[in-house]
């Protein structure tokens, strides 16, 4: 089954108007772009995204059978995520899931369950990114005509060679600059954008938080002259995810300012690292997954510098909460 | 002229399918209640939330004759809500605008603006967060039946008392601490969550970054175990607001791992202050008005403690951006 099979089996069931991505952490990042993709051209549906916990809280009141809900638990036992999987069902909403483990809890046959792989050289079009993305893309043929499919589906393949390429480089161009001003601050903002946006938090969330118990901050490169700028001065650690789509001049705004009122700022920049090679009529909403391939690779360079394996948890999946 | 009248004037064009709320910063955290409010009653409209620099770059596909759009721009110059105001009436959007200062840049005659008041003593039925949400809570009669108007107004009304006598109890109770807690730590987290979670994010970017220059992350509550929490151990400072309304309980699994795990936790929870005694009904997305009042006594008395007068700006309307 991919995501083309998943696509027919959902419009088999008639049009879809509202589309809800549902999940929790990293696995509510991966589903981001695909959001952003279908508000910005889809006419015939809308489309939204919930962490589970607040989707089962206040449950949209357009959910129901003209509704799409796709959620994606990682780890295949998060509570929140199987919750709001079983009410999306019960409101007689259309339901697809995703998952890393077979045979978990989320993967339960009660729903259709996509189990992907998740090994360095698994391609991005068997990914979850990918996949949500192929999903909304032939959604939006189906309903809207949309014609960027096809340029959709050479950019997802295009990812692996260009990750592949950047990565090395990113980390020995930028990887010890990072550990190096992780280690002389406590604390460092991340900045982004647009789609990216979900690849800022992730950053934050995920790769530092969770990953090298590393205090940080997320903003949006659109939201920082409107209060967070003010703390901008020289000292403070700012990294910049310079996009490579719609929204660099946004980013760009930022970095101008950076510039200039920081003596400490790392900038990211996608389109030097080769997501410039992308069709530009999709390469915004594929930046997020060069970034997060950025993000392990950075996080790699920190947990080795600090001697703290991203993989090593204190909380998670080990005591009760 | 005021919300009930600006309701009917929207109506007069026809039923809405989609509320866009758009503003940056302060302005855009405002709207969000009534962005919730929406969501989770209505069937006949969807609503949106965004920053206008994102807005503009990325409008959405639906945005048109059936949609309102309603921005806000406190000091009435934000370059990019004028733009978002003017692309939505371009797209043929019905349109509303507010801002504090008449005769500004956004106060142009080309379209309806709402200028309101913005001092100590002024409503919160006559502040941005009241308006939209008796804007929306009038829509929803019009197209839903929705049947909490009556209660959602008297709740608005009821915040005034509740916010003055909560004031000096927080300003005493928690400020001194707070102000301690901040001296002691360069870096805080503040949490939250549901309709609750734009005034997280406000007192982080607007109270805390831009107004107290100090530096500090948002977490959503209900996002905390997936990923931010792994930094909780002793030394590292949160704060939590914790809700009175449908949210209460993901701020609830929050705080009993934040009690067992930090040593510096300091809880601000809104049911103690009298927001309990708010219609259940509406509560929820009353609850962060309440907030909101309750980060200006916070950021003051911090501001007192340090010297630093929250009205103090290095950037913001002083150097070219």
């Amino acid at each position: 089954m991919n995501a083309h099979d998943y696509a027919k089996q959902v419009l088999a069931g008639g049009d879809v108007s509202q589309v809800y991505w549902v999940a929790c952490g990293g696995s509510v990042i991966d589903l981001y772009p695909a959001n952003c993709l279908i508000n910005a051209n889809s006419k015939s549906m809308t489309s939204a995204i919930h962490t589970a916990a607040e989707f089962n809280t206040f449950p949209p009141a357009q959910l129901g059978p003209s509704s799409l809900v796709v959620t994606c638990s990682h780890s295949g036992g998060t509570a929140e995520t199987i919750e709001a999987t079983s009410l999306a069902k019960d409101r007689g909403a259309r339901v697809v899931t995703m998952t890393n483990r077979a045979g978990s809890k989320i993967d339960n046959g009660e729903w259709p369950c996509w189990v992907y792989e998740w090994e360095d050289d698994t391609p991005q079009s068997a990914r979850p990114a990918g996949f949500s993305l192929t999903l909304a893309a032939d959604l939006m043929a189906a309903q809207d005509g949309y014609a960027d499919t096809d340029a959709l589906a050479r950019g997802i393949d295009q990812l692996d060679g260009i990750n592949a390429a950047a990565k090395p480089r990113v980390e020995s161009e930028l990887g010890p600059l990072f550990a190096d001003l992780c280690k002389k601050h406590d604390f460092l903002y991340v900045l982004g954008s647009g789609p990216d946006f979900c690849q800022t938090y992730g950053f934050a969330i995920c790769s530092l938080m969770e990953m090298q118990w590393q205090n940080c901050s997320y903003i949006n490169s659109a939201e920082y002259f409107h209060g967070p700028f003010e703390c901008t001065e020289d000292g403070v650690f700012y990294f910049l995810q310079k996009g490579s789509g719609a929204n660099r001049p946004i980013d760009e705004r930022a970095e101008r300012f950076l510039k200039t009122h920081t003596d400490t700022l790392m900038v990211l920049d996608s389109a030097e690292y080769g997501m410039a090679n992308v069709d530009a009529s999709v390469r915004t909403y594929l930046d997020p997954i060069f970034f997060y391939e950025m993000n392990v690779s950075l996080r790699g360079v920190r947990g080795k510098a600090f001697g703290h394996d991203p993989d090593v948890r204190r909380y998670m999946g080990i005591v009760e909460y």
